[in-house]
C-alpha cells in the first residue's frame, strides 16, 4: 500500500513556532516525474486535514490517491513534465510525525505532549523535505484547502520560494464559522469518554465521538443544494431501522453514517484535535501586520485562486480576498469561481469542472497574457480582520 | 414566573398522528388582550422548538417574553385590538405534557415511552385549546421557525380555520441539511452516556451532550456573516484559559459556551429529542400529494411570508416556494425577504426589520392592494421534492 512512500529525519530539534522541539522528526513523502537538470520544475502539493502524501497512484503503489485525477501522466499536473511532491503533514499520522507517533526522547506517545502545531510548522517541515531533495525554488506551490493556508504560510516565510501558486478553496485565516464548527468537532472527541485524555487505547479510542466530529466535519464539506439533489427527504427502509424510533430515517443520515464509519478506523483522535486546532490558529496577518501587506509581499510570478461559489467553510468572499491581496502585490492573478454544487470538497469529486482550470494554469507559457484583479473584497472582512 | 401561564387538559383519550394515545394531555397557554363579542379577533402563535407559551409580559407575569417587541399593547400584534393565544408545544417541558411529564397510566414519567411526536399533533393540541376557549376561525395564525411548520399542518387539516397566515423563517418540510444538523444533534445527546437510554435523573441527565448539541443549534441559527463582524479572530485572553491548550481560545467559542450552558438547565433532553425529531418528519406534501397541491388548497385571505437571505436552516429558496404555492391558490401573499445577517434567528432579534413588517400585514384592512406572486421556485425543490 505504501511502497511509494519516502521519508525524511530532519536532523536536529526541530522548533515548534509555538514553543516546545521536535527531535529529529520525520516526514513522509511521495513524488511523480522526476526533478530535471535545472532544478526548476517541482511541483509541491500541501493537503488537506485528512489525506496523507499518497496523492495519485505510481508503479511502487498503484492504489488511487486522492487526487488522481489530477496529478498524473497527461493529467492537469503532468507528471511528465513536472517533479511533484507531496507531504503527509507534520503532526498527522501517515507516516509523518504526530501526537501518535513515539517521542524518541521518552519511548512512549507523544499523545497531549507534542507541542502545539500550527500551519507553518507544516511547512517549514515541508521546506526541509524539499532542502534534502535538492530543490529551492519551486516552480509551483500547490494547496487545497487547510494545504492552501499551509501554503500561505510557506509563501509568506520564504518569499520568492514559489514561483507560482495555486491556491484552492481557502483563505487568509480561520473564520469563526469555521472556528466553531471545528472547536465542536475536537469537543466532542475530547467528551468522548474513551478519548481518556488522549491516553487511549490505539486499538479502540474515542470511536463514537470521531465518528460525530467526522459526520459534523462532512456537513462543513458538502452543501446543502447537493444533498437536496442526491437525498431530498429519501427515507431508509424500515426494515434497515432495526426497530429504534430514534435510529437514522433518511437517507441523509445513512450517508454521513458511512463516510464517518470509514474515516474513524483510519485517523488517528488526536491527530485530528492538533490539526483542526492548527488550522483554527491560522491567520496570514501574523507575517506582517496584515493580510494584504503580506500578500502583497508575495513574490509569485503568477498566481491562481480558485473558489466554489456553495463552500460554507472557506466561503468565496475568502478566495476574492487572496485574489485582490495577490494582484496587489503585482502578481499576475486569475480568479475562478466555479459553480460546483458539492461545497468545499469539490476539488475532491467535481473534477469536469477543477481539471480544465488546472490544467490550463500549468499549462500557460511564462509569458501570456491573464486576467488581473482587482475583485471585491467584502467590507466586513476588509473592517473587521487586518 | 408563570402567573399568566393557563393550562387546558384535553378530555380523554388524546390519538397521535404516528401511533400511541395520550391520556388527558394538558397543554399550557398564554393569552393578551381579550376576545370579542364576535369572537373574531384572535390571533394563534405556535413557537419554535425551545420557547415555552410566554410570547409576552403581562401584568400577571412581567418578566420579558421570547418574543416581546412583537406582541403587546401597541405593538406590530397589538394586544388592545388583537386575542393573542401562545401555546406551549405537546412535547415540550414548559407546562405541557411531554416526555418528561408523568404518564396517568403509569405514574412514571413518559420518557421514551411517549409517543413518536409530529407538529400535527403538536397543532391538533392547540387546535383543542382554541376549541375550549370557543374560538373556531382565526384572524390570523402566525408561526416562526417550526412553530411555521405547525401553522401549515393546522392550516392543512383545518381548512378554513385561519383568515390570514403569517409563515417566518419556515419551509413546507425538512430538507437534508436542517435533518443532518438536527439529527447530529440528536445523536450527541443519545451518546452522552448520562442519558442512560432516556433514564436520566432530571438533577444531572446529559448536561454535556445538551450543550453540544445546543452549540450545533446554534450555529443554524445564526450566520456566519453575522459572526464576522461581531466575533472576527478576536481572542480569549489567556488568563480565562486556566493553561488548557485545547480550551476555548477564539470569543466565538465562548459566545457558544455560554448560550449552551444557560439553555442547558432549563430544556429536558428527552423532550427535545422528541421536538427535533418531530421537525424532520414534518412533511405538508404528506396532506395532499404534493407540497404544491397543499398549499393551493389552504383557504387564507392573505398570507405573509417573510424569509431571511442568511438562513441556513430554512433557507430563503423554502419561504419562496410556500409564497409562491399559497399565491396559486388564490390567497393575496405577500413575499419578504430581509437582509438580517443573524440567519435563522433573526425574527428573535433584528426587530428593526421585523416589526415593520409585522406591523403593516396586522393593520392592513380587509381590502387593500397587495403585491401577488408567483415567485421562483429553485428547478432542484420543484423536481426532487413534490
Amino acid at each position: 500500500m505504501s511502497g511509494a512512500r519516502q521519508y525524511h529525519e530532519i536532523p536536529g530539534s526541530f522548533e515548534m513556532r509555538r514553543g516546545g522541539v521536535l527531535e529529529r522528526p520525520v516526514i513522509a513523502y511521495e513524488t511523480w516525474g522526476r526533478l530535471n537538470a535545472q532544478r526548476d520544475n517541482a511541483v509541491l502539493i500541501f493537503t488537506g486535514l485528512s489525506p496523507s502524501a499518497h496523492a495519485s497512484s505510481s508503479p511502487a503503489d498503484p492504489t488511487p490517491g486522492w487526487w488522481e485525477e489530477s496529478v498524473g501522466p497527461s493529467r492537469p499536473i503532468d507528471t511528465r513534465r513536472w517533479f511533484v511532491i507531496c507531504v503527509n503533514s507534520l503532526g498527522s499520522c501517515f507516516g509523518s510525525t504526530g501526537p501518535a507517533s513515539i517521542d524518541p526522547r521518552t519511548g512512549q506517545p507523544y499523545r497531549l505532549g507534542f507541542p502545539v502545531l500550527t500551519l507553518e510548522d507544516v511547512a517549514v517541515a515541508g521546506r526541509r523535505v524539499l532542502e534534502n531533495l535538492g530543490i529551492d525554488v519551486l516552480h509551483t506551490l500547490v494547496g487545497p484547502s487547510m494545504g492552501g493556508m499551509t501554503a500561505l504560510g510557506y509563501a509568506a516565510m520564504f518569499p520568492g520560494s514559489a514561483r507560482r501558486l495555486l491556491l484552492i478553496s481557502c483563505g487568509a485565516r480561520a473564520l469563526p464559522f469555521a472556528i466553531a464548527m471545528r472547536s465542536l468537532q475536537r469537543e466532542i472527541i475530547r467528551r468522548d469518554p474513551a478519548w481518556d485524555e488522549g491516553r487511549y487505547d490505539t486499538a479502540t479510542g474515542p470511536v463514537a465521538g470521531m465518528r460525530m466530529a467526522r459526520k459534523l466535519g462532512m456537513i462543513t464539506y458538502r452543501s446543502a443544494r447537493e444533498w437536496e439533489q442526491r437525498f431530498g427527504r429519501d427515507r431508509i427502509p424500515d426494515e434497515r431501522r432495526n426497530g429504534d424510533a430514534f435510529a437514522p430515517a433518511f437517507e441523509i443520515e445513512s450517508y454521513l453514517e458511512a463516510h464517518a464509519r470509514k474515516f474513524t478506523g483510519q485517523f488517528d483522535p488526536n491527530c485530528y484535535l492538533y490539526l483542526s486546532r492548527a488550522s483554527d490558529l491560522f491567520d496570514l496577518a501574523e507575517h506582517g501586520g496584515s493580510v494584504a501587506t503580506v500578500l502583497a509581499g508575495v513574490r509569485a510570478e503568477r498566481a491562481l485562486v480558485i473558489g466554489v461559489s456553495t463552500d460554507i467553510l472557506f466561503p468565496i468572499h475568502q478566495q476574492r480576498e487572496l485574489a485582490a491581496g495577490l494582484a496587489a502585490g503585482a502578481a499576475e492573478v486569475e480568479f475562478e469561481e466555479l459553480a460546483s454544487v458539492q461545497g468545499h470538497d469539490s476539488f475532491l469529486v467535481d473534477m469536469d469542472r477543477f481539471r480544465p482550470v488546472i490544467r490550463r494554469f500549468f499549462d500557460r507559457p511564462a509569458l501570456a497574457p491573464v486576467r488581473v484583479g482587482p475583485w471585491p473584497v467584502r467590507d466586513t472582512v476588509a473592517r473587521r480582520l487586518p
